[in-house]
């Protein structure tokens, strides 16, 4: 990243910033340099399509084994976001329902892709509370089933800022009680904890594969029900992903998505006690050096990966930039907001103060992350503190 | 693509489906390597997201003097497809139009992902015949649009299967005057023939990454007019691309699309001038060999790389596969199709018999075709050929 000349003076850069984006696995980038190297449109009847075509229902195979489910479940799409989108239809049909949804209830911490609440009318969507530890309140979702006809739910498994995970099992037979469908984005959860279909209850889930260390710009949309038909999918055409999603597959992507679904699930135990490990560790220096540092969530089953925290005063998007200057790339919440620092929705949601709120830096880990690197970041935060901690000292004479 | 142990004994095999999916190119192969090695999401302010950020910036560049377009023409997509169905939808805004588009007309041979209609409702899609030759009736369009308060026409530039080349630039000024906006699919007629905006008039262009040498799961909407709002934009959520496509960009997609669009721009002169050479070899031999060698659109201007043919009483399916034994790839006709083998709407537009159309087979070149793998297809030829005419001779006796 520049400076090739100073590279030895310079310092080596840190990446914490997980949740956003991870680094391509070994094992993905292998598998997207063979899948690069072969010419093929999967739709094609030669050789050469069949090949490519092999190689993609290979990877819906390593796939859907993330989740515990079927290959046939799971629909490639270009990111979560367009997952999100297609699955977001009211136009959704089952074998006992061919009425479309009527509402659709998606919690007030959803990803800003469910918050725009797929093809829904705006005035058909609303949102389910979440408790101070950003906890999607389940009685709340109960009360809000009544409501309609015919619900979609969409709820995450666990949210990106903050890394709090979902009760989306119990909320599972809340909606498949009141007759509606549950959809799970597990953008974030997928790799980190387990998400057994079998034990979510879920009927539609997302999932990213730049998220676990695929490729960016691969998602998929999987259906647990074979009886689930979009009528009206998102993007037609060709007819690919069986009519549900056309357009010339993204091949190496998907291959590099498979790759990484495998590597993902076959170290997932392991690296989630490493990462949780690290993350206490993390977690106990953020305290020790500024005691009263706040961990969102703190007292939530959350993702091992995952710490958002604030501290009265501080302003995130200086952190992130004092934080960028000594190397280290740490985020102020969700990275898909074109590069805006917005006040979090998470945190709103939550009831934090905007103060505080203000001041929130999320720091996520990864299997690369050691614990050398976390005492490195808690060496910055020992800095950005105690000039917060001066200037506050500070701040009455200064507005003289 | 299996057998490595009889590697040698094998056929070399010959790529000749260029339409349905090109090589990657090398230079898009470096890139797309270099941006994998990276770990940033081009929305966040850290150093890693910033760098993502200036490689899509880069490549934005190089994919709009394709088209010698300006950077800020163009949104990337995951496909052709999907750009199509952003640009085809009632609710695009100007500043002299608020009101939606009334009628959408495509001309009778578009691509599937453009037959779609995007999200215009059946009724309001309108087909604009063809003539023999697989040329776009410019009186049809100019009779048609008077049918429509306010029309949206999207013509492509090149068809797929016959590579005849469309009067776009005519078209865009009949449109203009008729108070409506021309969408032109250019996804493969880019990277072969000049496709400057300033002589075609359109008002939005779609590209594909795939098609000139990049790899799959790219495309990109091109909006030549500032005032062009997307009030519907097909895949919300974090706003990425200007608010107009949601989602984590493919970096190393795009990246690749731009370095793939920089050499095909490079290299275009003369590689038509090549590849027109190498066609027309291909098509005297057709011809010589089978003098009923029909060339399709054979008489009509046609992209430099394309020939569709048929033979009366041949089976582009068994063609297709006898080709494959030789080694040789070929298509019939459009491979968006999910492999299926459907009479080609093309050739129907065309007026084609029926019993002709299912013959047809696509042999499509590239920059890597040399005059020895013609020699070695119209080999080939020569066996599919004196099969069918011995077939035919020996038919009224297998009748009886």
């Amino acid at each position: 990243m520049g400076g090739k000349a100073f590279g030895r003076q310079m310092t080596e850069r840190i990446y914490f910033d997980w949740n956003a984006t991870a680094p391509l696995r070994r094992e993905a980038a292998a598998a997207v340099e063979q899948a690069l190297a072969l010419t093929g449109n999967p739709s094609s009847v030669h050789a050469e399509g069949r090949a490519a075509r092999r190689l993609i229902e290979h990877a819906r195979g390593q796939v859907a084994a993330l989740v515990a489910g079927q290959p046939g479940d799971v629909i490639f799409t270009s990111s979560g976001t367009e997952a999100n989108m297609l699955a977001l239809s009211p136009a959704i049909e089952t074998a006992d329902h061919k009425r479309p949804f009527d509402r659709l209830f998606i919690s007030a911490i959803e990803h800003s892709s469910v918050r725009a609440g797929g093809r829904f009318p705006r005035e058909a969507v609303e949102d389910i509370p979440v408790d101070a530890d950003g906890c999607i309140n389940l009685e709340a979702i109960e009360e809000a089933l009544v409501k309609a006809a015919r619900p979609l739910v969409s709820l995450m498994l666990a949210n990106n800022e903050t890394g709090v995970v979902q009760p989306v099992a119990r909320a599972a037979a809340l909606v498949h009680a009141a007759g509606g469908l549950l959809h799970v984005d597990a953008v974030q959860a997928a790799g980190r904890i387990p998400c057994d279909i079998a034990d979510l209850g879920a009927d539609l889930m997302t999932l990213s594969a730049h998220k676990i260390g695929g490729p960016q710009g691969v998602g998929a949309l999987l259906r647990f029900r074979e009886d689930i038909h979009f009528t009206d999918p998102l993007i037609r055409g060709g007819g690919q992903e069986r009519g549900i999603r056309s357009g010339t597959e993204n091949v190496a992507g998907i291959v590099g998505f498979g790759a990484a679904a495998a590597a993902a699930q076959q170290l997932m135990a392991k690296e989630a006690a490493r990462t949780l490990d690290l993350r206490q560790k993390l977690e106990a220096g953020l305290c020790a050096i500024a005691p009263k540092t706040v961990i969102f969530g703190g007292s939530a089953v959350r993702l091992p990966n995952t710490t958002l925290f604030s501290l009265d005063g501080m302003k995130a998007e200086t952190a992130v930039i004092a934080f960028d200057l000594e190397g280290l790339a740490v985020s102020s919440g969700a990275a898909c907001s074109s590069g805006r620092v917005q006040p979090s929705h998470v945190l709103a949601a939550m009831g934090v103060s905007p103060a505080l709120a203000r001041g929130a830096v999320r720091v996520s880990l990864g299997w690369a992350t050691t614990a050398a690197e976390i005492e490195r970041f808690l060496g910055a935060w020992r800095k950005v503190a105690s000039a917060l901690c001066k200037e506050s000292k500070e701040r009455p004479e200064m507005a003289a």
